[in-house]
């Protein structure tokens, strides 16, 4: 798809913050150089009514709007949103994707229903058992690592772990064009405790069935912040609970900075002639400078901006879209999946006619 | 036992630090008040060669030494260690707490060493399944929480959970005083996915079985900083990987701050202003702080201090063995282990008992 052709749909409701700033969020995101065109999904009379506040020209050749009167809310049970599903300005952006009117669908809103709805319009890639929902990680080299699952399922199995494997590390080279990036399992590190099977098993069906993945082995919580690989691989519960600690230290940590830096006259001065180098600290610990995660897996690109995402964010991740809708790495997934599923039954079949081979040469000893 | 009779075996060997950096953290403990006596345990003729340099007056009738040559390191394997352990500074103490020489032991060394050992010289308490591993975790309410399991077992069953719970609450009362400690099991918050299926039975067996302990529900990764709750239960998987998830990104940014108050010249005049201020973001930050770890579970007290503990850090374990000897949490675990036990029994009995009464009503109707 060319330049010209290249549109994002954006839902613009359901977000923790108003229509204005989502509207305002698109304005930034052509100032700061997007090319594709965006389609705002979302009730019309509202997106007219709040398109002037926020500076953004509805009548532009590169805005359109797909009307779309109902809402999923942050509180919406799966089975709610299901049953009038259809109406929400959510399901009309992700069915712009499935029409192909758009090359991507970005939304902040719920994301157990954007995940269910996503799944339900446009399929999973084949060979690929379950969506993962991506997280970039901020660490000391001053990049970013990429953490999946962190939510989307429960549990995983060793299937499933490959898989993930297998997407991340597509999607952190789409991200940062880094030809072979450094993959880990997360896990424990007490020797004698070294994880539980599954991911011992995941381990060596990744070692033997994807050869050309520089696969690191197995990482630990504090090798996220260390940056010691680009992709981190885990299960959904785990990888939740690691990111929601860590942004809560954060968080508090941040807390306690600002508080000493406010703390007496003195300190205040301190802060005012440090100015520049704390600005540059506020930017480090910014999360809206990265905006968007893919759910990866599915026949299609669907993009989770954060739920209280400011207008930084919002352009931060319709950027993001537009990088990830230009770059063919859902192909990569799909040829990696379908290349490591006949190496893994080439291998089970192997192991087959070994065991008959055994079986013969014990009659013959018999 | 009366604060005269009180002793503490001090495991000075297998520390990242060397032995004269736990017998300086002797020292110290005793300055800050801490009544007990100390028995030394490892190599006497280190012990006598480093003392002098530690200040650490060896002839004082509050030190005792117990002699053992051999270490365990932190790159031992459980087998390795068991192979020659009896020789161990780590089993001496542990071995002076099971002869009643001592009324805690306290380590720096191998944690997986410590609990395989701990274990097989003290047994479990009555009715618990498996030890657990606690981590103190600051929270912006300005106190601690505490997290178990982070790293005994790599899974929990439920009534392991429930156990790590009650364990977790007795504990939380010793160290704080507070009465009635708010619980909550660690899960994930996306409501359709609300957890595995045997948090979910944890959860319901904790209510029904404990009604006196305040169980808050379900907390997410987040509460742990936001101090929701006084104790946070989870598998030994997640505990870990949330922890050192948590550790890593508080390193990182700290790391950042360190950088910005020293980046330009004005950033340093601002930091040399801003002193005080610092200063107690520093001491909020020390983990040393607050240090030692009680393995849970034990008939015995053994406690946990960093591998890398400094002074300060010894010291304060030192200290918090001394709090935990005099208090009888242990035996308010058996107590709630035995009284969950009879009622969850009595509840399958009255379970077993309706339907027995449903079948007989069932044949009445047949």
């Amino acid at each position: 798809m060319s330049n010209q052709q290249l549109a994002i749909a954006l839902d613009v409701m359901g977000a923790d913050k108003g229509i204005e700033t989502l509207l305002a969020g698109c304005r930034q995101a052509f100032q700061k150089g997007l090319e594709a065109s965006v389609v705002l999904a979302g009730d019309e009379a509202r997106i007219r009514e709040h398109g002037p506040g926020a500076g953004l020209d509805l009548d532009s050749n590169k805005i359109r709007i797909r009307h779309a009167e109902a809402v999923v809310t942050m509180q919406d049970k799966p089975t709610q949103v299901m049953r009038r599903g259809r109406n929400t300005s959510m399901w009309a952006a992700i069915e712009a994707v499935k029409k192909g009117e758009v090359s991507a669908a970005v939304s902040c809103g719920n994301t157990g229903a954007l995940m269910a709805m996503s799944v339900l319009q446009l399929r999973m890639i084949e060979g690929v058992d379950r969506p993962a929902i991506t997280a970039l990680w901020p660490n000391i080299q001053g990049g970013n690592g990429v953490v999946l699952d962190v939510g989307a399922n429960v549990e995983a199995n060793e299937t499933q772990l490959v898989q993930f494997a297998i997407m991340g590390e597509a999607y952190y080279r789409a991200l940062t064009g880094k030809q072979k990036p450094k993959v880990g399992l997360l896990n424990v590190g007490a020797e004698e405790l070294k994880g539980h099977e599954l991911i011992r098993t995941a381990a060596t069906t990744l070692r033997e069935a994807d050869p050309e993945m520089d696969f690191y082995g197995f990482v630990e919580g504090d090798d996220l912040a260390k940056g010691t690989v680009d992709v981190i691989v885990t299960d959904g519960f785990t990888g939740n609970i690691a990111l929601k600690s860590a942004e809560g230290t954060a968080r508090m940590i941040g807390g306690w900075v600002r508080e000493s830096l406010t703390a007496t006259l003195l300190s205040k001065m301190g802060a005012a002639l440090m100015m520049g180098s704390l600005k540059r600290l506020k930017s480090r610990m910014d999360p809206s400078r990265v905006n968007g995660a893919p759910l990866l897996g599915l026949n299609g690109l669907v993009l989770k901006s954060h739920g209280s995402s400011d207008a930084d964010g919002i352009a931060a991740a319709l950027l993001t879209a537009e990088n990830l809708a230009r770059n063919p790495f859902r192909d990569e997934i799909k040829t990696t999946i379908a290349k490591v599923e006949r190496r893994t039954e080439r291998a089970l079949t192997q192991s087959n006619q070994d065991t008959e081979e055994q079986k013969s040469q014990q009659k013959a000893i018999v």
